[in-house]
Parts: C-alpha cells; structure tokens; sequence
C-alpha cells in the first residue's frame, strides 16, 4: 500500500484527578505542550492535531473543541480536528493522526485527548455518559452503565464458575500499579476485602470495580518513522491500528462474555504487526468496570476463554511476573482514572513511557512490545494499538 | 508524497427540513443506503465510514454515533468515526475519509453528515449552537451566533459602505436557487423587500439573513480514483482537500469583515489543485447569514475585498450569469437549510451532482470544477475542497 511509518516522538500528560481548579482549556493545554516539550518540537514545525474527547458539550458547554485548542496553543492556522468514539475516543483520534502522517498529508502531528468531568453533578455526568450506548433502546429505558457491565458480569460468572474475588483481583492488582504512578488519581493500594465489602453499584459490581469520574487530558506527537530518529533517540513505532464496531444495544449481540468488536480489532492488529498475544511485554486495557478487564484479557488472546479472571487473581497480569504480559502498569481506568477521551492517549503515553524505560518503580523489565486496547460504550466501538521499541 | 488520488463514487441525501416523525439515525441511513445504491455497492465492499455531526449529545441524548450507524446500517464490524468541528463537521468528516484512502489503509469509505436540530426548543437549539464559539468568553456571557455575524456585518457595512440590501440580496438569490432544489428546506422564492421587510433578529440581520434549524443528513462514497471507474462511468475528483483554524472568539481577530482562516484554507487548496478562483465553475459556501456569504466569495478570492455585496446585488454569483462561478446552486444554507453536520456533506452531493450534470433546473452549464467552504463557528475552523470532473 506504500503507506508512511508512524512513531511517537514524544508523550505527555496532567495528573488526572478532581480538577476543581482547572478548566477544560488548561487540561488538554498543559498535556499538549508536555508533549511537544518531551520531542522538542517548536510550534511551527507542528502541521495538524487531532483531539479525542467524548461530551464537552455537555460536560461544559463546549464543542469545537479543536479549533480552542489550536488557537490556545498558540497553534493557528494549523487544522485541529475532534474526534469522538465515547470512551475509544482517545484511540480514534490517535489513529486519524496516524493516517494523517501515513496519508503523507502531514508531518508532525500532535493528538491529545481530554475529558473535565467534575463540573457537573455524578447524576447528570452518568447520564451523559450513558450516550456512549444506544439512547433510544437503552437509556430512555432508565440503564446505565454500571448496569449494563452488571450483566455483562453476571453472564461471564455464570458461564465460566467466576467468583467476585476474580474481578477484584483486577482492581487490586491495578490500585498497585496506581500507586507506582504519580499522574494517577488513586496512588494507594487496596485488599481483595476492601473491594469485596465496597457497596454494591449493581450487583455484583461494588464501587470498588469501577473505574472513578475524572479530570486529564494526555498527548501524544507523531511523525514519519523515518524522520523521527530526528527529534527523539527512542522514538517508539506504532506497528499495528485496529478498528472494529460491534452492537450499540448489548441486547443484539451474540454474547456477552466478551466483546467481538475487541476480538475482531486484536485479530487485525496482530496481522497487521505481524505479530500474537505472545509476543506483548506490556498492555493496557479498557477496565472501565472490573469484569472488562477479564473480558479483554481474553479478548486480546492473552488467556483462553473463560480463564482471565483466574489468571488475574492467581497474579498472571502482574508487572514482573515472569509470564508474557503485564497489564495495566498505570493502574488502568480503575485507579489512574477514566477521563473519558482522554483515557486511549493515557494507554499510549504509559506505552511510550514503558517501551522507553522511563516508567519509574512500575517498569516492566526489557519491554519492548506494546499494545493498547480501548473500548467504546460497552464495546460497540474497540480500537487495538500495538507499538514497537525502534531497534527491537 | 505518494498520496493515492480520491474521488467520489455515489452521493445521496434527504430532504432537509423539519422531520417531526423521524430521528437521528433514520436521517443519516437514509442518506448513507442512497449514497451506496448511487455507488451501486454492496454493504461489504465498504471498509470504513466517517460521520460528521456537530451536538447529538446535547440534541438527541446520543453520542457515539460512529457505532450506531454502523450497526444500523447493518455494516458491523466496519469502523466509523465520528469527526466534530461545530459547522464544519461535515466538511472534516470528508477529509478523514480522503485520508483513509489516500493512506491506502481503506479502499471504499463512506461518509455522512447528520444533524437532528428539531426535537428541542429554538431557545436550547440556540444555546448548545452557542458551543461553537468559545465558552468561556462569548457564550457565558450572553452572546448567540445572530449576535456574532451582526458584529461582523456591522463591521462589513462599515468598511467597504455596503448596505442592507447586499446582504439580502444573496438570501434572494438562495431562495431562488433553493426554489429549484426538491431537497431545500424552502422552495419558495422571495425578494429584496420580503428580507428587509423581516423581523429584525440582532441588527442588522433580519430573520431573512438567517439560515434555519433543520433535520438532515447527506452522504458520499469514496474510492481511489484508480479504482473509481469500476463502480461509476462519472466519477468526481477532490482535488483539494484544505483545513485552517482561526481564533475561537471573534474578540481575538485582526480583522471582522473577512475569516483569516477561510483566506488560508482557500490559498492551501488553490495550491494543491494547481488553480486559481477564476478556474471554478460552481462553489458551494458557508451562508449560515448572509453576510458569510459576502465574506466567503471575498475570501475565497472570486471578488477583490469589498466588492462581493455589489457583485451579489448584481447577480454575479446568480446561475447562468455568464460570470465563472455560481454561488450556493443548492439554496446554500439559508435556502436548503442547515442541519449542522449535514452541510459540509450537502455541498459535496450539490458540487457532485453540478460536475455530473445531475442537478436539473439549478445545473450550471459545462460545470468542471467545484468548490466548497465551510465554516465552523463563527470562522474558528474553515475547510475547502475542490472538486474536479473526472476526464475534465
């Protein structure tokens, strides 16, 4: 196809947490320039930007929001385009960015994503997160989305015996990967207890199976593979980007112990790269609820069917485990938190910083394969990264 | 840069107006099954999708809209994305899918435009419209978009003596184009008193300078151009494909009475075309007032600064002039209407039907080469193509 190349020649992001000071403005702001500082980029080398972000309309009554970024960065004329995918929609901006250089249409191209959450009522925010699925079939019907990974949950337990214990090892594991990370929203570890006597949400998730409401924005900068030895000495290469839309209403699809949208992207991602679920050093997962980090650690081929929840209690998806794949190093949506756009970015980011050696107590050792899977609603939109040390 | 050439192989759209009995998702299938029959397609030879839409959060309680088209089109695990920049939505979505082609990552793209603008009150409408400009600045402190253009027309009016009756006169023209448009919104023709003679809406733009709220959708099938005449005998090319930013809030421009960033989209695609204004036979532009209009054909430079009220007042820009281009041959946004992420969609269906001499009573003769220019905002973000008739 004579397609370009595609590397991230630099990465950065905000804490995420409760923002109260901040606005939307200077999240996304604070994690652009991070980003374009890290390459050591002026802004004028810099010829596009995409940006993922999934409700600021409602959230905070702005939309456009790539034409604000491009004139707060200082960066006009250069064309900012929003992308949205609910929660994918960090991925999906990623990947326009990739077929913007790809294309040959741009050079250096900065893709952030951003969500500032905080300014409206937990009540309204779910409500408008409940737009990620289908409105008229689901919402208008009084679901949301806990509800909706409620059975989900309930379905995978069923069919393969799993116990609760088996989703709160995810969030266990994951608050102790959080807690090695300083732009994470929860840096403290939790117990299997802790988790199994939060209050219920919808059963059987308790609170503590699912990811929080925050604020962050995280960026990333692109540039052809064969320029970016230019601006950065471990530039790392996206090798695979993957897409695949699946149901809007759970009720029509044909299980609910996994998401065919994220098999179907994972399958063309590895054919893409080349590559198989062994050959990953380091994951992060869409573990927007306890059960979807099961889910997707099946789906990506990690685990057979069934065995994910089992793995992850017996400590399988560890850093420094000694087995293939470590899994969510930042802590995931659970603790590092889920600002909805920004949440596919932060996996990049976290990628780029592990497959760089720059990822502090929480590095997994000689990673040099990533991958990145970031799903939206409750699947009907799943987007597979996967990402390659230049020189490994 | 190795860039595969794109074209567009099937386009189609609805009837723009108020469709009290039908949504969202009805909309933009309809347009997107008569793109794909105008394409002669079947279902899986289409490998990606792009959708623009400005607010389905705040309008209908939807986003993710990406996924829902294609689940309801039936077309899973295709992926579809969701592209945003206020009014220019459409316009963007368009150039993610030329990127998906010329990347070589997709072959047969389709692309859609939808707004559902009905469902709420003219007062909410007009509030989350308002979340194109910027929030912070211009909205929360009272200011609409009727508020926005009079400033600039007032500046306009103000600069180069134009008077009330040039900016009528391109909603006289619209209308009468409109007329002849069995999709417009309004197909009825009305006059210079008729517009002068309307309420007044923010001075001095009358209700007659302002285009309408309208449910819509419109689509476009894409394809490399090398591969274009095996599904169509009359194929379009894009020839241009160009996007700027400008300031988000009115307050922080050089200039009211022409869009920066509509100037440098143009300048882009004259480049990348190889042409000249004088090289275009029929232009669809960004008329959401009338005095877009007037900036829009300055800007896109058909008319030295100033001039375009006079030109538009002496039917320069009408069908048939005998002058190069035709202006807004659909009704433009005041006639057709202005369903939001519709209309960058609409005036690459109008310019493909002009090229293939499919319009009927509103064709341009010997029509070549088109153009459009749309605009988010109040001129934050300005797209331009143009579009070449295949063998031209």
């Amino acid at each position: 196809m004579g397609m370009r190349k595609v590397a991230i020649i630099g990465a950065g992001m905000t804490k995420f947490g409760e923002h109260w000071d901040r606005g939307f403005r200077d999240l996304v702001i604070e994690a652009g320039i991070k980003a374009i500082e890290d390459a050591k980029l002026t802004g004028n080398e810099i010829s596009a930007g995409y940006v993922g972000t999934m409700a600021p309309g409602s959230l905070v009554g702005q939309e456009h929001a790539g034409a604000l970024i491009a004139d707060y960065m200082g960066l006009n004329p250069v064309p900012i385009t929003r992308v949205e995918g609910a929660c994918a929609s960090g991925s999906l901006a990623l990947r326009q960015g990739m077929m913007a250089v790809a294309s040959g249409m741009h050079d250096i191209v900065v893709v952030g994503g951003v969500e500032k959450m905080t300014d409206l009522s937990t009540a309204d925010v779910s409500e408008i997160l409940g737009g990620a699925g289908d409105q008229e079939w689901e919402l208008f019907n009084g679901i949301t989305f806990p509800g909706l990974y409620a059975m989900m949950a309930r379905r995978y337990m069923h069919e393969y015996g799993a116990g609760p214990e088996m989703l709160a090892a995810a969030a266990v594991k994951n608050h102790r990967n959080g807690a090695m990370n300083p732009y994470a929203q929860f840096q403290k570890e939790i117990t299997l207890t802790d988790v199994l006597n939060s209050k219920t949400v919808a059963d059987p998730l308790k609170v503590l199976d699912c990811s929080p409401i925050t604020d962050g924005a995280a960026a990333v900068v692109l540039a052809p593979l064969d320029k970016a030895k230019d601006y950065m000495k471990n530039p790392v290469e996206i090798v695979a980007s993957a897409q695949a839309s699946g149901t809007l209403a759970l009720h029509d699809r044909p299980t609910l112990s996994g998401i065919p949208a994220a098999q179907i992207a994972a399958q063309k991602a590895y054919a893409q790269a080349g590559m198989a679920p062994q050959d990953i050093d380091v994951a992060e997962v869409h573990d927007c609820f306890t059960i979807a980090e099961l889910m997707a650690i099946e789906d990506l081929g990690f685990f057979p069917r069934g065995e994910g929840g089992k793995a992850t209690l017996e400590g399988k998806t560890a850093i420094g485990n000694g087995r293939v794949v470590a899994v969510n190093t930042s802590g995931g949506l659970k603790a590092a938190g889920h600002p909805v756009g920004a949440t596919g970015i932060k996996q990049a980011v976290e990628i780029t910083w592990q497959l760089r050696g720059q990822a502090g107590k929480r590095q997994v050792p000689d990673a040099e394969i990533g991958l990145s899977h970031n799903v939206g609603g409750s699947g009907a939109t799943a987007v597979v990264h996967i990402y390659r040390k230049v020189g490994a």
